[in-house]
């Protein structure tokens, strides 16, 4: 960077601290080094597959849209152009096939009134925890390991988290009880927990029925609400199919966040909230209630006024196009997931079972979909063994510690399948049993030095 | 709204305070009169003109960024691919192009690296506030009447506004001084000064050469930055072009939002942040400065990831077919914007000039440019008037009280004439005329009594 003389300086400790926060600078370390070794078989990417994508697509998706709008809206011509072209509703326009997709998908009634179009699920979850968070009291639970993307709008909203700890079937739900008994001891008003019940990024786990059941129940006696975060329970390749908790929820405790980067397209960034919680005005007790949603729709005419139009649009034709069902839209996707997920679990069968009467001293988990699995290594899987790793075998994963704030995960990394090819996998994973030859070695010369 | 029984129950007191903002909960009342008085003349909607919009030229600007990504910068096939439809590059990928445009529109040569493609202007405040206020010492000038996109991006950031007073020619310098000097003295730190130097939203001030640059003369006294807003300078309908202040600016010291709200389309949510100030590092004062610009793409990334890819690809394909200049694709609107000017002027002229000998009751600006003229009326202004005259008369305006936080503007209309036909402004003057010749009865009948 050349800096006139004179310009003015600032220092990054006048800065916000969210610019500097440690998850998100290890996320550019990440994408720095898959940059530097490009010949590197990367399981860090955590993208969709893209190999059914064609640029035809969106103009095809907008004439579906327009069509829909002008045959069966019934919109006059000018209204149409004005859907597509100017400030519009700042809840969206598309939430009548969000919902019909819900439905469909589902079987999930939800009042379309409820729901908030936002740009991506990402907004979604700053415009929650923005709402949920109105004074220092007031805190988030959350699953650790827990998705950056969740920690970063939570570090951007201000909100507080407090992890809870997660098992192989999700949340562990004792300790949630104790995570809010402690708070509360301290002063503290626990609002929501937010949880992944299916493949949850970056564990994998999923959380059982009973405990979709007892989660909702904990909820229900502690009056907090639940933010279900879901994008991934489309690509299920085993097992039988579980109710969204929105699904189960009675009581309206459910604010349930939606996503089409793994379905439509990622780039789109259009993703929605469904918030129909009854929210009582300010001191009027007997005006009525209004939708949690509306409220959010305020916070979003102040970040971003309405969700892009003609990605609303496209992600509109996308939904006709595909008679409003996710799971067709994406039954060639899911394949894709099942093919490469059977491919690394075959893979780390092979690399890793122990020679006979050797101990086990690699392990992983096995999801029943999802995009991710999650090996635990007999070494530190930290920033510098990635480094070594990528430069030495040509393999790069993502160290599970970003998303335990430091706290665990330190022996654990994340294998992402869903932008490689069964073949690339095996390589994979070959690469990856190099290194841990390599560090077994290096154990064993420390041992006898 | 239907409730279950047993549904949890909310209060707004337990929301942020953001979500009952006054400044909001008019602009929601204004939008309500609109839809209850449809045949009325609105003189408050501050849309672009959508007269020229066809929804076949959102495909045909696809068409010409996928060719551009090809041909001209030389992407294979796959690449194209993911530019359309992955995550992509969280500061954007059209700001190439906006530097293209900057220079030959104004003359301007920015580092792309400097540009933060963002979710339409707003996300670009929200994220530059967020980013310096760091604590509860920081705050934020800003000239009184307000842009009340500010106003709400000020209120869901959490960073304290203070208010600066406005003249004919823009942000009294005097003043800034004055609360500059003030702010320090109560122990705050006065960051950056917010101005909007041609054409305001909603007061229609532009400042002059001189007092731009005293601005700056003003804001490099006082280590602070300028944050510039300019949608309206494209809409000039007389007198001399002036320089933006980013093209003044010898010394970083201007960080500048771009919009393309006015000039291509209000739903595509694209604008931008310039902001190439140079930021030290924690703790090692000899590391390499930053780019404000990627300390404020770390929440972007937080945010919204990155913008809507297809909203980037179409307002890439409309510079492209448009040469790069937005004076040439605004060719038409600005022509559109000049006539309604003057009509509306004329018609104020024609219906309050006063009978010789009677005094002027009625007064209003003349802004060279814009979409905002305010008219002052010999009455209050405030919400009962405007249903009054919706009612009554058939004519809606926008209260100016709305955009001072409650502090003036109480006899003050700001009249809006961007979508509007000359006949339309016509027939809206002559009503409020009426409304005006009404109030004037109703004071001399209270005289009488």
């Amino acid at each position: 960077m050349s800096i006139p003389p004179g310009a003015i300086r600032l220092s990054v400790t006048d800065l916000h601290e969210a610019v500097d926060d440690p998850a998100l600078t290890s996320m550019t370390l990440l994408n720095e080094l898959a940059g530097r070794y490009p010949e590197a078989v990367s399981f860090s990417a955590g993208r969709p597959f893209e190999g059914f994508y064609d640029v035809e697509d969106l103009s095809r998706h907008l004439r579906t849209f327009k069509s829909y709008l002008e045959e069966v809206k019934g919109l006059p011509a000018q209204d149409v152009r004005r859907t597509f072209f100017q400030y519009g509703r700042t809840k969206g326009f598309i939430h009548e096939l969000i919902a019909r997709q819900l439905r469909i998908d589902e079987g999930l009634t939800v009042d379309p009134e409820s729901i908030v179009v936002t740009t991506g699920c990402q907004e979604a979850m700053v415009l929650l925890l923005r709402a949920l968070v109105r004074d220092a009291r007031d805190v988030i639970l959350a699953a650790t390991p827990n998705y950056v993307g969740f920690i970063g709008a939570a570090r951007v909203a201000g909100a507080p988290l407090r992890e809870v700890r997660e098992g192989a079937g999700g949340i562990d739900l004792e300790d949630l009880q104790r995570q809010i008994d402690a708070a509360r001891r301290e002063g503290l008003r626990p609002r929501a927990c937010y949880v992944v019940p299916d493949f949850a990024n970056p564990s994998g786990a999923s959380m059982s029925l009973a405990d979709r059941r007892a989660l909702l129940e904990l909820a229900r006696r502690q009056q907090i609400l639940v933010i279900e975060d879901n994008p991934y329970s489309l690509f299920r390749a085993g097992g039988s199919p579980l109710p969204m908790l929105k699904a189960l929820d009675e009581h309206r405790q459910v604010i349930h966040l939606g996503s089409f980067a793994k379905s439509a397209f990622a780039g789109a960034r259009v993703g929605y909230v469904i918030a129909d919680q009854p929210v009582t005005p300010a001191g009027a007790s007997s005006a009525q209630p209004v939708l949690l949603a509306d409220h959010l729709a305020k916070l979003k005419s102040m970040v971003t006024l309405n969700t892009s139009t003609v990605a609303q649009a496209v992600i509109g034709g996308y939904l006709l196009d595909n008679g409003c069902s996710l799971k067709r839209a994406t039954a060639r996707e899911a394949e894709v997931y099942r093919r490469n997920l059977a491919a690394l679990l075959d893979g780390l069968e092979s690399v890793f079972a122990p020679a006979p009467g050797a101990p086990r001293d690699v392990s992983w988990n096995t999801p029943q979909g999802g995009m991710f699995v999650v090996v635990t290594l007999p070494f530190p899987a930290d920033d510098d063994m990635l480094e070594y790793s990528a430069s030495q075998f040509g393999v790069l994963w993502t160290p599970m510690h970003h998303f335990y704030g430091g706290t665990g995960g330190f022996h654990q990394a994340r294998l992402s399948f869903s932008v490689l090819t069964p073949e690339q996998i095996a390589l994979g994973v070959e690469r990856l049993g190099k290194l841990v030859q390599d560090q077994r070695a290096r154990v064993r010369l420390l041992d006898a030095a």
